[in-house]
């Protein structure tokens, strides 16, 4: 029996995976980062396998592996488990696609290919349509992150009109700072899709937009924090708003942060990605832990 | 006798140069420009000689002349002309900071050389505080538009600080869409500078990160309008806000535009810049009139 | 029992992935297209699973089917079989490497991976030494082409002195214009590295630099006509080389002319890559046709 | 009276801009400075005021004085005296051609336009010509610098069939890595033309696609030692040819080698430019001459 979609508003965690010290996915660590995202953050939505994830860097095995485990801790501790499909290669992203909706994900999303990149916003809907059709009973979203995909077409020619073709389509995760662009999927985009802002350090902009709401690497450490700002804004009080600050990271720091911070044991990340040195980990901890504390 | 210095907030239009048929530039539209903006649009601060007005493509003299004159007719009837006298030759960028101080302007701005990148937010640096030398009686703007220059120092990494190097400094016109980098800068900086936003199409996301006012060619011929976005937003009111809807043109379509839109006889844009179709003008003046209407 | 390692030298055609109307592998075109290579094009050496075989839009099992066929179809046929084993995730790319050497390939060669991007060439290495070390009994090539990847790493960073972390590396494809680049591989690397050129189009150039052999997609239709290039460039006769022009084009227009020009049904690019329009093929076709018809 | 239009070949001095100790041009190292190329590099031929002297960084005023002092300099001394007079302002431009002309220069040269981009090359080619009209009795060349403007338009599209446009039209200054263009520039242009490299460390691949010179500011202080290069070139001799090598560096660096290795007292760059820190030269001057010392 499917379940009732459900819009995506709010603080999402994007998830990391968590490694073992040699490098192997260790799903133990599924549970307790669960726990600590409901218990300590207050998030109670998780998106899997993307960009922090390290998904690029898993085999479809582990990929599938991941989701099957999180969309079983989920089940009554999470509300929304979204599970990131989009490989560059088509068939895998089918196949991706098929897996999450057996495992029971509330939503899948995709990244456009970016080694062959799409020539024309035509084609990339015929490629995230190709996937969407693996599995039309799960709402679909757009991933759109330019500045890892090197695919620089704007997110409003890719999704104007777009549920007219996929229509499990239900909105973007928008992972860019042209926020003119972001503007005009919110002002051309049908009432129930979500859009979920990307940039971190510039979601109070993205607000004032009108995302509604924002995926997010910081979100599994800082979402106590940040759900201040969302209360703020919401109340009009943009001076409060403004004084939470989010600091920008790369995903090696921004996983061992987590690390530090939650104490759950994620690992390292995977190569071509290489550890922060220790040293430098220890002076954003501080600086983290200080600002943390300011409230 | 010198005048007070004063913050810039609210809207300030950033002003395209008059030219005859003959390309040559036209002081006698200067007046009638000056009286449109303050009895049609309700601006009464302008920004000279910058990207709009397509100062890179005037001579020193015409550049000097036009600077006199927006002065001279300013005097009484707009609160402030600020005039961009960025050059890449620092010698000529001098000689025009100090024409602009003698000829009675109310600010200065420069944007950094881009044929010659400088090499680092020092050598920045150490360029505009040789031009705010030769006018220490004028506020000093950095004009940061990387989009133009291909000059990607982060907007924070010029100013932070620069006011024990260059006292003169009050705030910077930031046309770029990265609100991350402005955010640092707003949060960075002395209470009184002014932090303008230059991207009109992003403004209400400029806003929430804390613009004190905005610099735009838009605002020639949507002050009005834009102004009841600005209200919107000081109430509190996003949607209403949200519902202004700001076109990006590129600076051809704008000016041709404005011509349009105030009866004013701007003229052609220079070459190396082309003039737009002329069908390609009347669909979009009918597409803003239209929005115009709305209100 | 291991093959002895022999260098590259002269033309290699990086191969097309044939596919059938609906988009499946074709394996039962491997004959014949390797026939039409040594028969028709004197073309005896093949580059597999690269850029030009769509690799990234295959399956890791594809990737598998396709050299196993090749190595297999080449024995006795082919002078060399080199196999690109890249992928964005190493687990994939050390298993295709083991299974590469088991099924006797002459070489492998490995591309940068490009979401991730490696942050230093410390970091690239170690990732590509990763992989070497799955598959230690085959000469192993690094694959630069940061115009697919977005990596710009300089190839000569990459390679100086990396044979002394990886003993198998005996060269680089370059497919990139940076001739300075290039011509530092050159200079510095050992006198039994294969430095193969990538840019078709450039590759006269690239010969004055110090290439050892060149490395394309247009080698598969036009390898008799390059030769000649080849051989006139030996005989110091640059006049004559300069004479053999070679087109340069998308991957879909490439394959699709090589269909028509072979007469193998090597059918449709995968998604996100489109057909080329029949009429641009056409028109394409002619022009190929009437310089091949010059010699 | 017109003098005959010679065809630039060989070796081409970009010139630097002498400065006094207080960044003032000094006018009297012109002679000295014309002097070192005859006699210790044998290079007779000079290219003025383009990226290598700084123009951009220059007044009008500075730019003229530095044609007429060269060209009276150069008379009986040198064979040809080429002097850039692109500007972002078509009008200073055209002044600049004028006087060239006046001044009794042999060529003159032009780079786009880069803070307002040609949005096409037809948009170039018409700023272009309207400069070449201001001096129709000198040869017109067209300086591709794309690194520096970021105006990324081709240039065998922006000189295929110029000549019929600008008649004085003849040739191109090519300071890009693109081969493929250059030779496209090459096999479409009329035989009279002169086909002059920029990038110095890429020269040979250029010599092979078929350059017919070289502009470049190495050639002030290596104009001997890449004549070998030449000559090895012409004879065949690719080894000997490929053994001169060219190391590439910024401009500040190469005008205090420039000094050092020539006597001349050239002084700093100007801003934005900084002088390179004293110990970086020692080390270069260092290897630089162990180079020199090879022959």
């Amino acid at each position: 029996m499917e379940k009732p979609w459900k819009r995506l508003t709010g603080l999402v965690a994007a998830t990391f995976t968590p490694l073992t010290a040699q490098g192997e996915v260790d799903l133990s660590v599924v549970e307790p980062y669960a726990e600590y995202l409901v218990q300590k953050q207050g998030v109670k939505q998780v998106f899997l396998n993307g960009t922090t994830g390290e998904s690029v860097s898993l085999s479809v095995e582990e990929r599938k592996r991941l989701a099957e485990e999180w969309c079983k801790i989920g089940k009554g501790r999470l509300d929304q488990v979204v599970v990131h499909v989009g490989c560059p290669s088509l068939k895998d992203s089918r196949e991706l696609a098929q897996h999450a909706a057996a495992a029971g994900a509330d939503g899948i999303a995709v990244i456009s290919p970016s080694f062959f990149k799409p020539s024309s916003s035509t084609a990339l809907r015929m490629f995230l349509k190709e996937i969407a059709a693996a599995a039309p009973c799960l709402p679909f979203y757009y991933y759109h992150i330019p500045s890892m995909t090197s695919v620089h077409l704007p997110a409003r020619d890719v999704v104007r009109g777009i549920e007219k073709e996929i229509p499990s389509f239900r909105g973007v995760k928008f992972s860019d700072q042209d926020l003119l662009d972001f503007g005009q999927c919110v002002s051309s985009c049908p009432s129930d899709w979500s859009l979920l802002y990307g940039v971190d350090e510039q979601l109070l902009g993205a607000l004032a937009m009108g995302a509604t709401g924002a995926v997010g690497s910081t979100y599994n450490y800082l979402g106590r924090k940040v759900d201040h700002m969302l209360l703020a804004f919401n109340k009009g009080d943009l001076v409060q708003a403004r004084a939470v600050q989010v600091l920008g990271f790369g995903l090696p720091m921004n996983k061992q942060l987590m690390s530090e911070v939650s104490g759950l044991p994620l690992g390292p990340p995977r190569l071509p990605l290489l550890p922060c040195p220790e040293q430098d980990v220890r002076a954003v901890v501080g600086k983290l832990l200080s600002i943390l504390g300011e409230e």
